[in-house]
């Protein structure tokens, strides 16, 4: 896989880096009432189990704002306030200790965005200019003759609204241009990259509910994340923010450019298949589910496509058509097992797999 | 979006045209064992419902092969049969008039996989030569240094085969060059799409469990459609295979190449909410789910972006602060409603569309 990425400005959101070599930095976005610190932290620490790295939350009303200090001394993860219609709200947000400010000058205002903005810069606070084609003005959104020219339009915006901060001091940027269509998005990061050093935000906006979601959201951000564009992204879902944590790496881990956890491999099963694979993948799944470390697994139905496939990880099962498995480790068969072994027999080599890394990790560490 | 595919050979099966303008084909695969004839069946009837177009069934032995005849015969849908490692269970395909055979000459061995061209070509059937990394011979998957140099090898591969069949006069031809890898599926079927003008199907196998699945093979399909590639695609499943056709419709609906059913934007929630959008997003998408028709509907918590985006919908609904919605229509707010009345208020907008419709096309059928 291409592992070129377009090279950015480097930003610091707290711990995190964002931009020019830094990895795909995984976001998402909390969808407790912000005032209710409890739920709100219960949430942010689900989503940084499942690997999210930068958490966004939504700051509607003063009742929210001023949640934010307590939230901010909480949160295992810096904090991003979304600040929309309301400058004021960005001012308790700033004095609160978040690591971002996401605005929209399309509904603030370019003046009271730029106040934002040199406060941010004066707290050395990163601030997310987020361009929504929501808020592209509705005359020049008629204008646009097809969704590439939505697209386009949008990401000349961001590049205004960026220049305007770049001159009033603000340089530390990101810029995201989302839309709810695939076109329209393709063709406002592919403008954007090729006209801002800044770093990226890549998101599709109202993807909709969990599978449709992610595929929408795939199909849009794998194009891009191919071409090199891209440093943060969050997929948008509908429901529990922690499957959107999931999304995430699935894609990144699909695109080859970040790992966290186990890929499975598994046979989409078919006529061949004599036992029961869903069962038994969703057993597997279940049981590796809080493993962190990349790992790759294969559970694979028959010997069509079984053994060749799964030779290529770290271990894997592939039937045989007398009912039994045989288990693999690391390009190697390892031994027959049956059916009712096969899945604890799995679990063992992975078990075994980790403990190994972990021994070579301390060894590599004191020597 | 780009409306450009490239140009490929048109082939015919049974009642559908795949290639050369014709729309890009949704199949799918049967998880029942074949020579279940009525479980199949009503398999195959569940697939169509979804709006498969195909639909392969494995034919591992004997059994299967016997099952074919009253198949065929009952199908709403072509018949692909999948043939493996035994091609006298190929002419038996043939004799039951299935509308293509899927062989993989990898494991049939060349000759014996010409003989079963020959044999499909006089009885007027399409072959679909299907390439895997799986049963590319360890040797050279060994010595193929990256994901790319395999997928290039696959493709090589392909065409080699292609040459030798047409050679023996088999021109109903449809190749795939399939890949559990994202890597290696794209530099896969780019080299094939550059080197033959047969129509290409597209998948990625072993994919996975559901979610997972299909955001692994979006990433991996999507910059291949939008690059004109691919006549027909599956997307390999771990389950139920009537989610691999939603799920491609999903994909080709996302990229603007083909629409089926209802799109619905939502909102990913966030601390702004004040409803519970996901209930409302879930009853929605359960009573649309039917609706064959492209229809696109908006359900959006809040006034941040809800209005901008819901005004694109056939129809929509958007939150207010005070708890209300606001019902649009094709670009018109129409009249504000309750909570509780708005899905009802959505679910009669969208009646009274396709009643227009209807209309309109009895119009236009008697004109």
């Amino acid at each position: 896989m291409r592992a070129h990425r377009l090279t950015t400005r480097r930003v610091r959101l707290g711990a995190v880096d964002l931009g020019r070599g830094a990895p795909i930095v995984v976001q998402s976005m909390t969808t407790t009432p912000t005032q209710d610190v409890r739920a709100t932290l219960r949430q942010i620490r689900r989503l940084r189990q499942a690997g999210c790295e930068l958490v966004r939350v939504a700051v509607p009303d003063a009742g929210a704002a001023e949640a934010l200090p307590r939230l901010v001394r909480a949160s295992p993860l810096p904090l991003v306030a979304d600040i929309h219609f309301d400058a004021r709200l960005a001012k308790t947000a700033l004095a609160a200790g978040v690591a971002k400010i996401r605005i929209n000058p399309g509904n603030l205002g370019l003046e009271p965005a730029l106040d934002i903005g040199r406060a941010a810069a004066r707290a050395g606070v990163a601030v997310r200019i987020g361009v929504n084609s929501g808020s592209v003005p509705e005359r020049q959104r008629r204008a646009a003759r097809s969704s590439e020219s939505l697209g386009r339009l949008m990401a000349r915006m961001a590049v205004r609204y960026a220049g305007a901060f770049e001159r009033a001091g603000v340089r530390r940027l990101v810029l995201s241009v989302k839309s709810s269509e695939v076109a329209a998005t393709l063709a406002a990061y592919r403008t954007l990259a090729g006209s801002s050093r800044l770093p990226l935000h890549l998101g599709l906006t109202e993807a909709g509910g969990d599978l449709a979601g992610a595929v929408k959201s795939a199909a849009a951000l794998s194009p891009l994340l191919l071409e090199g564009i891209g440093d943060t992204l969050r997929i948008s879902l509908t429901g529990d923010p922690v499957l959107e944590v999931r999304v995430a790496y699935q894609l990144l881990s699909a695109l080859g450019l970040r790992r966290r956890g186990v890929e499975i491999i598994a046979c989409p099963t078919c006529g061949r298949t004599r036992i029961d694979l869903e069962r038994m993948l969703r057993r597997v799944e279940k049981a590796v589910a809080d493993i962190t470390q990349p790992l790759t697994l294969a559970v694979m139905g028959c010997v069509v496509n079984g053994p060749g496939e799964a030779r290529h990880a770290d271990a894997g099962l592939a039937g045989a058509p007398d009912g039994s498995f045989m288990l693999f480790a690391q390009g190697r068969p390892l031994r027959r097992v049956t059916a009712a072994a096969a899945v604890p027999a799995l679990l063992a080599q992975v078990k075994k797999i980790l403990l190994e890394r972990g021994k070579a990790h301390a060894a590599e560490s004191s020597a």
